[in-house]
């Protein structure tokens, strides 16, 4: 339906190296138009394909907070598990957050936590069969599902003025990402 | 209408040197009750009040990218105009993001991109007249609006093999916090 | 700002007792117009009250499947926080699901399992400082976490072709109001 | 207690007779990993399959309330009509309310009120082309749309102290699911 | 909590003769920073009014079908009952779908179609308590309604090409704005 | 599933000239059942298709409004970026806020505006693979965009009281349809 030549060659989500040909030297900003207009990527000529991305990222906490964390009796399992159903909540409103993704069907959330001494560390990694990557998915269930966690402990890391001296999210990255055909 | 002790003492958005007195020495997860189980916190006694929260946060980019970035062909205002967009419907969903937040009404948000050499950094703002603090507001649009910076940058940031080597999302953290009566 | 006698005398949310006054004998259907088009109800003219509503209702499950849920072994804490975290997104979400509601402070959102042999119950408290009562919002807290735990328990309920003979939500009801002026 | 090669076997949408062979036998909480942590359930190997799904559930009114409803003159069509509206709007956004749902192409959706004497019945059918069954749909379907019902009628049927003595939403269940492969 | 002279003097939603001074006279986007940027609009200082505004607008249609939505057996009612529901939605929904609008408790909503000859008109007056005013709010009721009521009579106004000849909206304007002092 | 003849014949998305056989001469409003009551089209048995809708529209404004948005110095890239974004988003709302519409997946979506003296004109061209016309999506983008515009140039476009004497939203239109077989 479109015959231009507007949206050969890349499409920001699968260059290089996962198998989509040489890309264009000069098309290193696929959201926006020659005249520098925002756009969404036009994905109606791309196959469906099984993809799965995984980004990581930690919260910086106090020794005391992760201590009440892992403490039973403070309710360690529920500060988690909301953390976890807010990551997932925040991978499928993807579509919402980021204006220019599209809707994908995702398949599958991963979510672990892994409480270190002085951090909580989150990975998720997302599953789909739609015609795009799933990284931005990913990055989004990190960033608010490590949000959560904050909420949840705001009292505990607050100081005696009300400020966060120690509280900070960081290496906030992709991890890995995979495509491969859909078998039939 | 809540009689209990339950909610007496602290709530959570304004321990300390806030002026709302000692808070409970026990009371550091105010999200979960005795019980271990997670709620929300009763503000229904807490007056309104002026509030505003500043967050900040960074990605880190390769200079290529961030050069791209600054030059006006490929769509500078475009792209931190939507991510600019973006920071801000996230601070307005905050409510949804995270489970345990209150709706607010947020009265001003100021969003802030600073870009150097090899990041772009983001400033948000939020000022609310409401009962509860707005700092998870300001760090849902620092994270989600550095987010959408990544979308917008995909294809430029993947290396050869359709991986982010360099690119990550760091320190973010809560700059300041201010409270003070509603002068009417 | 509204001249007419159509919304004079009641609005749906305080008759009777509550202290507003007699009700006018054929409003009973305070939605729709004297034409019978549906509509919001004016709220402009009321005054913030502190107003509290307490909904419940049950999920009639086997005895096995109580038994799974109760068993920390196969995560009880877990399946009823993400029933709790449901409970109180549905809470917050009412005046999106049921198209004539306002949307209402919320200020406390207070959720409460018990489970017995073969039912779980579920006990929502509601509060708000707004202008109309808020047992929609305890009654959406109740059937959506309600079919929340059935979610999480879909495999234990089925029978062996794939249907649920034993399970039901039942006895959804307000059990309790109140209203009083907010103190200043 | 998901110990298995990942998916085999069971995934809680189609036990048992429906045709995917064999369920694991403990594999009775799919929405909670071995460590009792919440997740999706992975569909991402499973085929698109034809799925309908039937729910059904009552309101039980006051009589003179029903009489209201079923009389022309106060509006009858158009408290049906928003319920309908609001029956068919929370089966499209069960993905956002079931925390664990994914979201699936709802290709149907049909909604049928039934009007007794002392109360209202109401009866969603939902169909769907994707990986997962839609009983969750039908429910949100019926519960949200009976909750829609009582707030239309919430000053009929409020007591003189404004209480609802007589109102309350009744065995709501499944009443069918139907499953069978796509015809190319 | 704002020093500087950002927001002094005019915020883009009472200039002029409803009261709030002299504006200055090249502050006429108020949306834009002084440096181009897109903004909300700071409301903190505003006090809360009484506002209301009138939108309307029409959509033209062909008369056969104005003559279908007239007829009681096609189902006249329902038809713009759903455009009536659709139209409320998107006046509480405005918050999201205006990029720069600050969400506000709207407190009334009335919705009215008059139906001609050749089209449908709607008139949406929308009620607010708030600090900024609510005309984008009657708009969006206005031009999402008439949009509904196109979806509902696509078949009738399709030509045999499939395309829509006569079809279009048309005449979309605020009809009146009013504010006022809250008497306490 | 579905035996009856309900759905037979047409579907309110593909008559007459895109191939998809003689519709029913009465079965213009397909929204409605033979009893008058709303539904959704059943989409079940259709194939997928790509298809393509482009609808077009314009808001009438002051020629210094439109002389405002033209100059660089007050933010023009900002104000048609921010209405770009909500152009947008409205698309890929638009199964919540058209009531009977299913959510269709969207691959492409183009924006334009044409800046004239006296008005700006928005040309939105959605493309999707799904089972029903998109159409109702063009066309919720294009309003809401233009709703954007409007409330990014309120400051300007009010006259001395407060009114907007020349603003107007008008010839909302669908330009066009395609619709093609998916090639495998």
């Amino acid at each position: 339906m479109r015959e231009g030549p507007a949206s050969d060659g890349s499409d920001g989500d699968d260059r290089g190296g996962e198998g989509s040909g040489a890309a264009a030297p000069d098309d290193d900003l696929t959201h926006t138009t020659a005249d520098g207009d925002v756009q969404m990527v036009d994905v109606g000529a791309k196959p469906d394909t099984n993809r799965r991305a995984v980004a990581r990222g930690e919260i910086r906490l106090t020794p005391s907070t992760v201590e009440a964390i892992r403490n039973d009796e403070v309710g360690k399992g529920d500060v988690l598990a909301t953390a976890r159903v807010g990551a997932i909540r925040a991978v499928k409103h993807t579509w919402e957050s980021i204006p220019m993704c599209h809707a994908i069907p995702v398949t599958n959330v991963d979510t672990e936590f892994a409480v270190a001494d002085d951090r909580v560390e989150l990975t998720v990694a997302v599953e789909t069969t739609g015609k795009t990557g799933c990284e931005m998915e990913a990055l989004e269930g990190v960033t608010t599902g490590l949000n959560v966690v904050w909420d949840m402990v705001k009292a505990a890391e607050k100081d005696a003025s009300g400020e966060y001296p120690d509280t900070r999210i960081a290496d906030v990255e992709v991890a890995s990402k995979e495509k491969r055909p859909i078998e039939e």
